[in-house]
């Protein structure tokens, strides 16, 4: 990061003596970027704690909705967006490659906890106990094409007892669903079907919640400085795995989870990577849900160029 | 910082298997931490930033006037706070001992701009640049105590040329006062005097602009954790002022100064220790201006006690 940076700020700095006046101070700025302050990108985070790289963020930590909303408008320059959202501006953004928030298989932390087989929930209630708009979906598509069924869904706190109190079925995202995972006993009377796991069976991929993206006119003004981002990000992520049991160490000191599970969790059960097959997943994704998300089915994804050398 | 919060976290384990319910959940609740978004305090941040503490903490970043009142308000439960306000709330407050910022000599970042001699601006109008309490005070003390002058103050945004074009003298705190005291010139027609020089000459003790406190409920409550915050604040500090070159480097990438400056203010002009000579700083301050301050004269300063060893 420091030696990205630097060229970054030296190219800046040939653009004022060339250009001059008020841009100066404009490039002067720390870039605003984003970070979903939950447990599945703690490992993202925990390597910008290490280099110093936080340093040269204006960070902003908030909920994923919250994030994503805020990129589009404009008050991020640079941050974690809900697979959906992007698809939605995908025009305004362009996507960092190589990480992203997602699984290849079993998540742990998205999933249906049902009292029925799944195929047998239609017209049947389903609580939704998120707003995670990527992973509603998903369980929707998922019972409407996989299963063939259309249940009547309605939202509601996730609080597990409750949502089965009131409907045959729940969907739930985080940390309840990381529990419900942990919990799953067969005479329980309910069944956890886990969506990374239901989409990797059903189309081979691996299924993006959320992508990295900066916006467009910001990655065409200051290309070197989302490249060196964009390298913090990725330094950050490979620190984490190479270092898991430190950061499930860490985490579980503030979370209700122990390390054990933590580690897997982040480096077993979360793909932090987006390359060829994961930008498949989410055009696998986009391909079935455009008919109602207002986005094309072929909604073309851009990603970061590799960055101009300073 | 990682060995102090597992002792923490396992002391607090210990509380929770004695005590039991819901105290074991808000033992998981990381500490409530304010951070001083100034150049000022980049050192105390940059350690953070590095060893990994940051992941401890729930960090609020905002200015010192917010941070003060966040505390007071027990919106957070460690954090800086402003001299004079902690001073009026040292009742419910606990000081961390060691870590502070002020200066023993010239500060460089807090100053008054005057266009005639001190000592003649009694009845003249004098721009107030900032609504630093403590800074506004200083000022306001050295003008009537020691230049035995009383000048008619307004307050106004902290522009020098504006000020100075309304007012015969200027208070300026922050990065246009570190600029002043920067481009001062023999012929410029004004003379920037350095508010923490002027406190020295009169006193021959430091000045302490803001120290960092504990809310006393949450150090009777979580003291293992208030030392381990503490501690961490402590490496930080120290890791900055042996790295002063890196810190001075990484903040001159964003700030509007350059590197050499940005490592003598960190390590010559600002004084980040809190012994003695600062609490006697401290006293004396609190003893000249407590008549119209909102405090006793002989306000007691509680320190932290040295740590229960888990």
């Amino acid at each position: 990061m420091a030696e990205l940076v630097q060229s970054a700020v030296e190219a800046a700095g040939a653009a004022v003596a060339s250009g001059g006046g008020s841009l100066g101070r404009a490039l002067r700025t720390r870039p605003r970027v984003g970070h979903i302050q939950f447990l599945n990108c703690v490992p993202l985070y925990w390597g910008l704690a290490r280099t110093g790289s936080l340093l040269d963020l204006e960070l902003t930590k908030d909920t994923p909705e919250k994030l994503s909303d805020l990129l589009v408008n404009g008050a991020l320059d640079i941050g974690p967006i809900t697979c959906v959202e992007y698809l939605r501006h995908a025009d305004e953004l362009v996507v960092l490659p190589e990480i992203a928030v997602g699984s290849d298989g079993p998540v742990m932390s998205c999933v249906i906890v049902s009292k029925r087989p799944l195929d047998e929930l239609d017209g049947r209630p389903v609580a939704l106990g998120s707003t995670s708009r990527t992973s509603i979906r998903l369980a929707q598509l998922l019972l409407a094409e996989r299963e063939g069924v259309q249940p009547e869904y309605f939202s509601c706190p996730p609080d597990l007892d409750a949502m089965l109190a009131r409907a045959d079925a729940a969907v739930l995202i985080g940390d309840p669903a990381l529990r419900a995972t942990l919990e799953a006993r067969p005479d329980s009377g309910y069944t956890v079907h886990d969506l990374g796991e239901m989409w990797k069976e059903w189309t081979g991929l691996p299924f993006v919640f959320a992508v990295w993206a900066a916006r467009r006119e910001f990655v065409e003004r200051r290309p070197e400085l989302v490249a060196a981002v964009h390298r913090a990000f990725l330094d950050s992520r490979d620190l984490s795995l190479v270092e898991a049991d430190q950061v499930a160490a860490q985490a579980a000191r503030w979370e209700s989870f122990d390390a054990g599970v933590l580690e897997h969790y982040f480096s077993q059960a979360l793909d932090f990577s987006l390359g060829e097959r994961q930008l498949a997943g989410i055009a696998e994704f986009a391909r079935r849900v455009a008919h109602d998300s207002g986005f094309e089915p072929d909604v073309t994804v851009r990603l970061l160029e590799p960055a101009p050398t300073a």
